[in-house]
Order: C-alpha cells, then structure tokens, then sequence
C-alpha cells in the first residue's frame, strides 16, 4: 500500500518536474529547460517569438503574426541518449501548397561531429501535435545538438524525449554562438521559403558556416522597410546586418524609407557592417516581361542608394543578385521562394562576404 | 433572337469542341489533343497511368494504385500564347508531411529556349481541382514546350490555357523524344520523392540532359522486384534500363529475385544496357547503427550479383551510391528521400554513364 501510494505521488509529481516516461522508455524535457539561440530580443511575449513585446500594436498586424513564427531559433543541448525523440505542438498548423511541411513546421536535428554541425534527421509533423523519433540506434555517445524551429509556424510547446537512463543538459561548447550574432532583415526567402526543412534556410546555413548565431527578422511578404523595426534591429548588438528585403518592396517604398531604414540603423551602430541584397533574379523573369522589368529596377535603385551612402560610409557592403542562385534556372519551386538547391548556392555566395565583413 | 440563337447553339457546342473562353479571354484545350511523353506502354486503363491493363489484379495492389500516379508522363506542345494557364483535376489530391504539394499535384512547365530546355514555372496545386495561371507576359513568341505532369497523384483531366487569339498545336521539334527511352525501375526515390517540382525529380532531369525520353517506373515503397514488372519493362524497346530499387528491397528480396528479375528482361533484351544502382547512402545511417548495416549489406549484395552476373554479360553497369548525393549530408529532406539539391547531385553523376550506356 505504501509502495502503491509512492508511486501515486510520483505519478502525479511527474509531469510537474518536466518530463514524463513512456512506454518506450523515453523521458520528454521541456525545451524550455536549454539553451535557446537565434532570439534577437529578450523581452518577447512568448519564448519562441522574433520580435519584442512592445511592438505588439506598433508594427503592422502580418508582421507581428510573422513573428510569431520560430525562424532562426535553435535549441541547444546535450546528451548521450542512443534515441532523441520529439513532442511538439505548433499554434497555426499551417499549410501551403509549394511548402513541405516538414520545413513549414517541422523540426530539424544536427549533431557537433569533428567539429562541424551535420545533419542527423529532421522531424516530420503529423499535424497541430506531433510526438516522432528523429534517430535511433546511436552509439550513446555524450554528443552536442542543435534543434531548428519551424520556419513558418510559431510553438506552443516544444519537448525533447531522449531514453530514460540517458543524460541532457546544456550544451557546453559554444557553437554556433561565438561573438556577436548575424542578423538577417528581409522576405519570405530570408524566413526560409520554400525550405524543405529548417537547417537549409540560408541564414540557418550561414550559422552554421560562420560559426555564428543569427537573427533571422524576414517576415514572409512584409519585408516592407517598416521603420519600427529598424528601431528594434538597432538594439541588436550585431556583428553585421543583412538587407535582403527587395522582393517585398515597390520602388516607391524603397524611395521612401530605404535610406531612411539605414539611417535609423547607423544611429545606434554607426560602424556595424551592413550588407545591402539585390533581389534574386527570379527565373520566370525570363519569360514574364514584366517581372523582368521590375527586377531590373528594384537593382538598379538599390545599386544607387548604396552608391550614395556609400561615399560617408565605409562600413557598407554590397551583393549582386545575378548569380545568388546560379544560373541553370533550377534553383526555386515557383519561379520566386528557393529551394534548398538554391539556398545553398545563396549561402555559398554570400558566405565569402559576410565572413570578411564580420572579421 | 437569331444572333441569341446562335450565341446560345454555340455556348452548348464549346465544351464538346474541346475548348471555353473565360472572361480572362483564355481558351482552354484538353491536353489529350497533344502528345504525352514518358508513356510505356499504349494499352493502359486511362491515358495517364503508367502500367498497362493487363497489370491489374496482377500486380501487387499497392503497385497497382501507384502506377496511377503521373510520374514521368509531360505534355508536349507549341504556342506563341504570352500567358499559358492550367486547369486540372487530380485524382487523390494527395497530402505528404516531406513534400510540397508542387511536387505531389502540381504542374511543371518547361520551354526549349536557345536549344535547352529551360523552366518556365511551376502550377500550384489548391486542392482536387486547381485553374491557375503558370506564366503571363510573355513576348508571345511560337515556343515548345513541355509540362511535366504530378509525380505522386492520377489525373483526372487537363487541360492548358492560352491567349484566345493564340495558337496551339502539337511540338514540331522532337526533343526529349530522340530515338529509344530510358526505362527507370525503383523506390519513392525514383518516382520523385521528394522534388519541388516534377521537373526536378532525377528521371526527368536526366530527360532534359540526355534529350530522351525517359519512362518512370519507380513505385514508392514498393520497388520490390515484383517479377511481372520485369516481364512488362522487357517489352518496352528501351535504349537501357536503370535498376534503382535497392531502398525497397530487402536482403532476401534480393537474394531470391534480383537475378531473376534482370534474367526475364534479358530474354527479351538481350543487348540492352542495363544499370544497377547502389542504394544512395541516407545522411542519418551516419548516426543510425542499424540503419548503416543494412545499407551496406544491401550494396555488398548488389556488388556480388553484379560481378556474378557480369561475367557473362557484358551489358551490365553498375553505380556506386557513395557518391551519387554528394557528401555533405545535405540532399535529403528526412534522411531517406532527396530534395531537388540531391536529385541535381544525382542526376549530374549518372548523366556521364547513361550517356555512355546507349550511345
């Protein structure tokens, strides 16, 4: 009866100490328990939103619901568990017709191995919630994890299951979290459409180049120059600032605020970095006249604001859409959102000048 | 009344010609009237589908309702419409957690620019039935072009939209059809799991590369070697037949039918090139024990049927599957099944030795 009675207590006790066993003897840690990197703000709502509390309200109602979704967060752990599982429940359940889910809202593992982070598997959502193993049958060695967010939903909860014998902890080695972050403004490309998991979003990937954590502020479609958000991007204490948010905006918005954007940037970072993205050439463009057109002058108008700034600011940098995404014309799902065929050939681009940026 | 008349005879007669007008000043033509590519065979049930008839209650139920899936079928036809629109109903309307729906139940337009078939845009499915504009604003030059149809669900109907005032007529120029197809028998893998896009599935890009005809027969999860399979291939006058069903298989399948397999198509096709291709190595084997053990006992097995075999036939290749998706762990959505970043790695290292195979 005492016997009994324990483990009644203990059953009860459980779930309130964050994890829980199951039948496979798997015990599930709250998330919330590790290290989460890729966050710009501290003073968010919710712990797995992108932008702070206090522009609730303040920016456009798309972008603060965008922002809501995890791209570029990352959970950082450790453990020697032969099983890593996963229990997660996002707010949306969104789905889209030129999107995997497993990159929608889905989740996405790498492991340290010889110093570099390398695929393990990602996790494939079943729906609003989702409990599924990632890998099994590891060695059980005591290795470093990295855990992508989804791209394109937000979470509600987040738990990881690894064996019940197995120790998780913090993870004790500091990548990719060297030094000050990179953070990416821009588009639906920049949150990471049409990624077929998390890892391959290029600022994700650039993480994983440089070594650095990353801030990822595109906001699918309201890549807009919102000044407010410049505000916020300015408190940043970044290594480099990305502007990839041309394919969001007329030439009209760009006349108006681009500068303007800078400017309330170099206010607070004067001698921060910033790289100014031309659009990608979309390849329908070469079929669409009209699509060409516009492209074309979007690049030449942000070629002309950089000319500008460029003569009192030398800590200004520039890239050419021409060859982001190469040139066979294969790189995107819909003629626009890049595959993960043309995210790494925009992170191989982008690689070499960002890191002499951050030197 | 005799206008009305008349405007009234000929709103009944449109649909039975083949076409309507919409308001968007479109007519939409029904693409039985231009060639299908990719066929294997004539006698099928349904003008889409992908084994013959004489298959049904024959074949195993799940190969069966597979063969109802497009892969591998395009449309080829020539326009000098300036936008060119799609209408089509699928038959499943199927939804995968590690696919785009592009990729499942979309369209794939490509259009032979300069010599080489270039991509045009992809159709978005919305559902069952989807009408949706592929590409606008175009010079409305006569071009060829090719749409590649869904790689994991039937089609119920299609048609194609063009200019009201354009024509539209059957491809003149005879690219990918040059002289005997290439025959692809496997996995999901094969079938295209999990591309963007059709157009990006490997059998198809390998299409456009070598300019032939290509005939999928890769039947997710189910490229099990089932011997009247063999028997049906052997009838199709292939230039060379490309065995990638290892995934699928498991080590006694192999043993029991691999051999048994390649001999009913040589007795048939005695002289025919025919490729056997290592199983690709998964990203997450480096982590999974077992998963990493069955692979190279899968492989080790394939090497010594290939080495047995070879000895008398010397129209036998063989593809090693270390290197087919690269090395960098990337290629995969889950591990298991490529994105367009893999099936381009793939496609680029077997392109040298098909070619070689049927010149």
């Amino acid at each position: 009866m005492r016997l009994f009675l324990l483990a009644l207590i203990l059953t009860l006790l459980l779930p309130k100490t964050g994890w829980t066993s199951n039948a496979d003897s798997l015990k599930y840690i709250n998330a919330t328990n590790f290290e989460l990197i890729g966050k710009g703000f501290t003073d968010t709502e919710n712990i797995y939103d992108r932008l702070p509390a206090s522009l609730n309200g303040k920016t456009r109602p798309p972008v603060w619901s965008l922002s809501k979704n995890c791209s570029g967060l990352a959970i950082r752990f450790r453990t020697n568990s032969t099983i890593i599982a996963a229990k997660w429940e996002v707010t949306g359940d969104v789905v889209m017709n030129h999107f995997a889910p497993t990159g929608i809202k889905g989740l996405d593992l790498y492991c340290l191995k010889n110093g570099k982070w390398q695929f393990v598997n990602s996790a494939r959502p079943s729906g609003k919630t989702t409990t599924t193993t990632i890998i099994n049958h590891m060695p059980g060695n005591d290795m470093e994890y990295m855990l992508y967010l989804p791209l394109y939903d937000g979470l509600a909860s987040l738990e990881i299951g690894v064996k019940s014998t197995a120790t998780i902890g913090n993870s004790t080695i500091d990548s990719p979290r060297k030094a000050k972050p990179v953070v990416f403004y821009g588009t639906s490309i920049t949150q990471g459409g049409c990624a077929s998991r998390a890892g391959m979003a290029y600022p994700n990937q650039l993480s994983r180049m440089l070594d650095r954590q990353i801030v990822n502020l595109g906001f699918s479609g309201n890549g807009q120059l919102d000044l407010e958000i410049a505000e916020v991007m300015a408190d940043i204490d970044a290594s480099c600032f990305v502007m990839d948010c041309l394919p969001n905006v007329t030439v009209a918005q760009m006349n108006e605020k681009y500068v303007r954007f800078l400017e309330i940037i170099r206010k607070k970072r004067p001698d921060v970095p910033i790289l100014l993205v031309e659009t990608i050439l979309f390849p329908h463009m070469y079929f669409d006249q009209t699509v060409f057109a516009l492209l074309r002058e979007k690049n030449e108008v942000l070629k002309k604001i950089y000319t500008d700034h460029k003569k009192n600011d030398r800590h200004m940098y520039y890239m050419k859409g021409e060859k982001l995404i190469g040139n066979d014309f294969e790189a995107t799902v819909d003629g626009v959102h890049l595959t993960d065929l043309g995210f790494i050939r925009m992170s191989e681009n982008l690689y070499p000048v960002i890191r002499k940026m951050i030197k």
